[in-house]
């Protein structure tokens, strides 16, 4: 019989993560408006809503078969819902619906049955198809949506159904925004409350990516819904829960996985070699702001292993290999990644020196101090070009954005070098550019460890302000300004339009206000 | 203000209906086998099911997108779906299904997006598309669905789904059948159990007509079910419950409907002259085999109250006009309704008197039944032809069979008339015969009141003994022998194949076997 492995905390992690299991919040989101999708070249995915009428119009409007409409609820919000439905004139027969939640316009506006071409499951599309007995009487759907709108097309009914009242019970372990600041400009405080609602849609059972799809909690999300949460809703306790789900699924090597599914069962998602590495810096972050060190004490030896783990994809000049196994995420983009994850290793480093440090253990915090000095110097030494100001990444040396954002926030260059690093690769077309709004957030907070404020304030008005303008109240998952059907899943009908990674301006908009004008 | 009209006793009998509400019984049924559909022309409809597998054997399968099976559940019962799921492989997203509840070959081996062109609402048919969140996981449908086939489509699933349980909970008022009369020859005995099975679907909340198109409360189909019921299932509570519902959605003029819906609140149906007709004879049955007199009294008004109503419908010479009013169904064909509606009312008069006489009101006995002896006269003297043996109806003296068989039943012929009109009947190859078991039940009737017993044990199995021969377990609404598509809807998928005015077989197969062996 073995010895239990230090770091083997997930039996005590699952039986904490389930005593903080949130009760969720329930409210009634009445539409505002019934509305019309529009096809118009200047809108976003080509398609804008248009009002048509108030909601409370509806109920004394009267469908036949094959008749439809859409409303707008007014706000994204996550939850189940409910139809009541009045026959009208002659009333034998059930009625069939089809009933199609839709995050976006260009979504509600889709025929499903001939649009979709994704390559992930078809059944990440929120419609159903459904009889309704009795009439009068309530449709009542099991599953939870993501939506902002609904769509309710009229397969067949006796006669005509109106529709008296249509709810969608929203559900999520938050119900109000915390207000933005004051001193805010509009155009940030609108920014600010869609990240807020991003963030709070995504606030479940656990800290979810996207309520519409995955529905999963991913340690590199988390890391970001964490750092807008401690500036909002303060829901540290939901933190806690999902970085606890996330250690209770390491498997027996003791490697975190880069998600977790929770339903029906806690289940290991995929690895995710660059997530991994961020679990320090995520129970880092949750320590600073709890001040809880019994909970630091019980999960830095698993932080410590991500990098016992690590170690492997060394070289012996301490560089990441260029033959890294497993999954690095980094961004959705096809680049080398070397010196990304070589950034990313020394920031985790630092952020578990640190931690350790905070448990009292200094010989372990030197040791990790050393090994971010060693490689974060293996970094400058080869692959950093200092008279092109680039940080050059793998055998072919290759420049991309996330290669020289990640070095910087692992802090292997002073403010002046990474100021001209980022002025430097703004100048390489090639340079692949940050793709995701995970990616951009790391740009941002690069910027700002560069001191480059306006850069940063532009970069939140181009990315996140460009959402707004394009009419989004959460923000969405895949965002690349004039590439309105980009999709990593062949069809943008996929992609999800609230997702957790997007929801960071939240996080650093007010100190960021406070820079620029200081 | 008015006084209450006597027959007007609505708010006591919906009292006394809501308090007879039957606490149904539920119990489970899994799948026999899988099963495959065969198209092969000497089967019912072209189809027939061949056993694949033991339904043991299904968990075990695993099934992809686009993959699909179909279970038998070995009996056709009415409940509610559950299934269970279990993922196999790969495991990251909801699942899509389609899943259709069938009675019939046929109708589970449809395409209903492509084949279906009935003229009845299209969601009469049992199928949902549904995505279930969570794999494992259960998916429990709410509707309750009327079934022996199972068709399960993946329309999408991560990678592979296995169906762990399949289960269906059934639900009636009574679950076992009450055993066939161990004296009947085999070919009876199933020919007795399957009428059981049919009005054992039936009952339900309220006697329905069929559990899938169009559960309803029909009078005329619940004076057959009331006659099976009181040689088996002996619940005179639902029979009353139903009888009491019927007069409770009585119109203002004391005019019972044909029909009644009663989800979410009781509501009149269809105005049906001959079915109003027919509420007193329901009555008078019901009272006979309860002995309770209170409830004769209560609604042996509006029984009588049907006639008053009626008697706008008679001419000078006390013969239905040839311009009748309303919907007079008979039958489901196109004839000449006058002698068939005269025998009806000669029996309904029959009836009433005797009902009268039971309560006492011997003047009105007497009324009612001198009416009964006008209208026989009338018949007899106007359009009975006695050289050929037919009664003739309407202005083109039509002969059908409708038209014999309902002046013979309502005792306007001795048994040796009968018995020659019904053998004259015979020899008319253009008189239109019967077409559904409900006139079927009327033409066995009327050869056992002719004493053609032989014909009758015939017909009992040239007719429902062919559907059994057919496959069936209950007893279909539409059945003519040859004409596999037959449909009053354009489309025989939308015909019921448990419908409880076919049940009626179990009311007199018992005594007809004695007569026979007399």
């Amino acid at each position: 019989m073995t010895a239990m492995k230090d770091w083997d905390c997930r039996s005590w992690c699952l039986a904490r993560a389930q005593a903080l299991k949130p009760a969720l919040k329930h409210w009634s989101v009445r539409p505002r408006a019934i509305v019309q999708p529009e096809r118009c070249p200047d809108a976003w995915q080509h398609c804008r809503m248009r009002d048509v009428a108030p909601a409370e119009t509806l109920r004394d409007r009267a469908f036949g078969k094959g008749e439809s409409f859409i409303v707008d609820l007014g706000e994204s919000v996550v939850g189940r819902i409910r139809l009541r439905l009045r026959p009208l004139g002659w009333n034998d027969s059930p009625c069939r619906l089809r009933i199609t939640a839709a995050e976006m316009p260009h979504e509600a506006a889709a025929n499903l049955e001939t649009d979709f071409h994704g390559c992930l499951s078809r059944a990440w599309m929120q419609d159903e198809t459904v009889n309704v007995d009795v009439l009068p009487g309530d449709c009542a759907l099991p599953r939870r949506y993501s939506l902002r709108y609904l769509k309710v097309e009229v397969l067949c009914v006796a006669e005509k159904v109106a529709f008296e009242d249509i709810e969608v019970i929203a559900e999520a372990a938050e119900r109000d925004l915390p207000p933005a600041p004051q001193e805010l400009p509009e155009e940030w405080r609108l920014i600010h409350q869609t990240a807020l609602r991003t963030l709070r849609n995504c606030m479940q059972d656990v800290m979810e990516d996207g309520p519409k799809r995955d529905r999963r909690l991913w340690l590199g999300d988390l890391r970001l819904q964490a750092r807008a949460n401690a500036v909002s809703f303060r829901r540290f306790d939901l933190i806690e829960r999902s970085l606890l789900l996330l250690a209770a699924a390491s498997d027996d090597d003791g490697r975190v996985p880069g998600c977790v599914f929770t339903e029906p069962h806690l289940r290991h998602g995929n690895d995710t070699v660059d997530y991994a590495l961020l679990f320090a810096p995520t129970l880092e972050d949750l320590v600073s702001q709890t001040g809880d060190r019994d909970l630091a004490q019980r999960l830095y030896p698993l932080a410590a292993r991500q990098h016992e783990l690590f170690r492997s994809q060394l070289n012996d000049d301490g560089l990441v290999r260029h033959d890294a196994q497993g999954w690095i995420f980094i961004d959705w983009a096809d680049f080398d990644r070397q010196t990304a994850l070589q950034g990313l290793a020394v920031y985790s480093l630092r952020s578990l020196a640190r931690l350790a440090r905070l448990c009292g253990l200094h010989e372990q915090a030197l040791r990790h101090q050393d090994e971010a000095e060693r490689l974060a110097a293996a970094l400058r030494r080869l692959r950093y070009a200092p008279e092109r100001h680039l940080v050059l990444s793998g055998p072919r040396r290759e420049v991309s954005w996330a290669g020289q954002i990640w070095p910087i926030l692992g802090g292997v260059f002073t403010p002046d070098e990474s100021r001209d690093i980022l002025l430097a690769v703004a100048r390489q077309p090639d340079a692949q550019r940050p793709v995701t709004p995970y990616m951009q957030h790391h740009l941002l907070e690069a910027y700002r460890h560069a001191g480059l404020h306006r850069q940063a304030a532009d970069l939140l008005s181009a990315y996140w302000g460009a959402m707004v303008r394009h009419g989004a109240d959460t923000f969405w998952e895949v965002f690349v300004p004039g590439d309105d059907f980009l999709s990593p899943y062949q069809d943008a009908l996929l992609n999800s339009a609230c997702h957790a990674w997007s929801c960071t301006p939240a996080a650093v908009m007010d100190d960021l206000w406070r820079q620029l004008n200081a």
